[in-house]
């Protein structure tokens, strides 16, 4: 921890700036307040970081901080909720100086203008351990709009945001895993600093029939919707949306599908077309149970472990 | 962590049962929800505890859990609300085991039914460092009801509820400190598991000018009340009540007034009596800054560290 500074004092010069919702009450109190409105729902959801086992110690301090925001950010808006703000536990090291904080506070300053939210409490504390980041994010929707996991229906169509297995190329690069080296930078930034789909998110609602944002590992987060739904999930292996510097690097669409960390939203809905949105149909579902992914002739693919696992 | 079980075994077998809202969805979506009502206001707070700093890593499993549950509700009793639910982030090291899982959920459990609060969402991961337990409290009042720091005026009286000082003590005799060994237990018992003023709190609505809840020390915390309000706080040092065991075992009040980790509610209030609420008054704001403690001859009484401090 920085010497000069005490608790309040690094409260004051780093996060007080960042608590620009007026319920924040400028974190001169002990808790925020949310004014209640009928017809509406508040989402609520958490996600925790630890250096060494989420981000590596020595990550840009910027984009550690995004990347804590941007997880929770996701979860909301795959859940089709308006982000409204985020609370932030963070246990620091000794070895966090002013300079570390000073680039922390920068990437959550420039997030929160990017989408729109607010730092509304938290607590800073001393840890003997690695820095860890505990950011429990609130958004809100329409009362009973939020999308759940739980509403795959068989005839659903399957889509997905984005692009898929980039952030798990670039965690293999940074991990010293070489080819392709010309994606590099993509790649990594694509694990680093992920885009959570905020405006998609409330645009799903009505849509999807359920959704969820992907994090484990495509095959393994679809499984979650098939779980709770009570359903069969059929991928096809080729519809899987790939970046050009992702096939380059690593054509295998196995590696792609169970990596995980890329924080797209995968759902389903009864409409075989959604309009303008930017998605690509990637499957449908059937009765029955599992996710299953097929190659070009209809085969299945094996899929030994199908995302990541923290234990 | 156990090997036999994966994180989502983990979750089913100690956390599940604890998710007993509604909008926490079993804990099988990404997020809890909870609908909004007009006129209601929702009150958000969060406190982490790391091992090492804010408990000793052998303390018992029930106990940890139960304080990092309880110093949330404490927070939130002290702005008049009345707590909902809480969502768990929670960093395991290798050495937690089964039993300690058992025990941890078995504590939660405990106080979910004492205080009628619901497990609502969270995360699990592992850590290579120290126990971390990162809580989020969500609590409701009506609408602009919500008790400030920044409310105190003078004229007002200042109350606190409980005794002061025990779980100071308590932790010194943890740390090896000697003396008035029949009342070692009760003073390790008010360090190990503080009591939220969960059914006071949502009393002080419309009493209570300014509030806050005593974690720091009683000083250091009317401190931020006098901070925030704009106002000096004087304190009849008789007046602060200290329980039996605490005077026997140290009967320093300066010690009592500073030690921190009581988590009972200190508030100001224009009224002198506050009819049968179980509070004692110990000063009155006046105009100015700072707090002062006055012995029996109204001298002032030196406070060299008015409470602890994180860094």
């Amino acid at each position: 921890m920085p010497d000069a500074l005490s608790e309040f004092g690094l409260i004051a010069k780093y996060f007080v700036p960042l608590a620009t919702h007026p319920g924040a009450l400028a974190l001169t109190d002990d808790a925020a307040v949310l004014e209640e409105t009928a017809g509406r729902e508040l989402i609520v959801t958490a996600d925790a970081l630890t250096a060494g086992v989420h981000f590596l110690p020595d990550d840009p301090p910027n984009l550690i901080a995004s990347k804590a925001l941007r997880v929770n950010l996701s979860d909301l808006a795959a859940k089709g909720a308006e982000p409204v703000g985020y609370l932030l536990a963070l246990a620091l090291p000794q070895s966090v100086d002013d300079a570390w904080l000073a680039e922390f506070a920068r990437g959550l300053a420039e997030d929160q203008k990017a989408f729109g939210v607010s730092l509304l409490g938290g607590d800073t504390t001393a840890t003997p351990g690695p820095l860890t980041i505990a950011i429990t994010a609130l958004g809100r929707a329409p009362r009973g709009a939020m999308i759940r996991r739980s509403g795959a229906k068989p005839g659903d169509h399957v889509f997905v945001s984005g692009t898929i297995g980039d952030a798990g190329a670039g965690l293999a690069i940074l991990q010293g895993k070489t080819g392709g080296d010309t994606d590099a930078a993509f790649l990594i930034g694509r694990y680093r600093q992920p885009t959570p789909r905020v405006s998609l998110g409330p645009k799903l609602r009505g849509i999807a029939n359920a959704s969820l944002d992907v994090s484990d590992g495509l095959i393994a987060d679809l499984g979650h919707i098939a779980e709770t739904s009570g359903v069969r999930i059929v991928v096809e292996a080729e519809a899987i949306p790939r970046s050009a510097a992702l096939v380059r690097f690593d054509p295998d669409i196995v590696c792609a599908a169970t990596a995980g960390d890329d924080y797209e939203i995968a759902f389903t809905a009864s409409s075989p077309v959604t309009a303008d949105l930017p998605v690509t149909c990637i499957g449908r579902v059937e009765p029955g149970q599992g996710v299953v992914l097929l190659d070009r002739e209809g085969r299945e693919i094996p899929v030994i472990r199908p995302g990541f696992t923290h234990f």
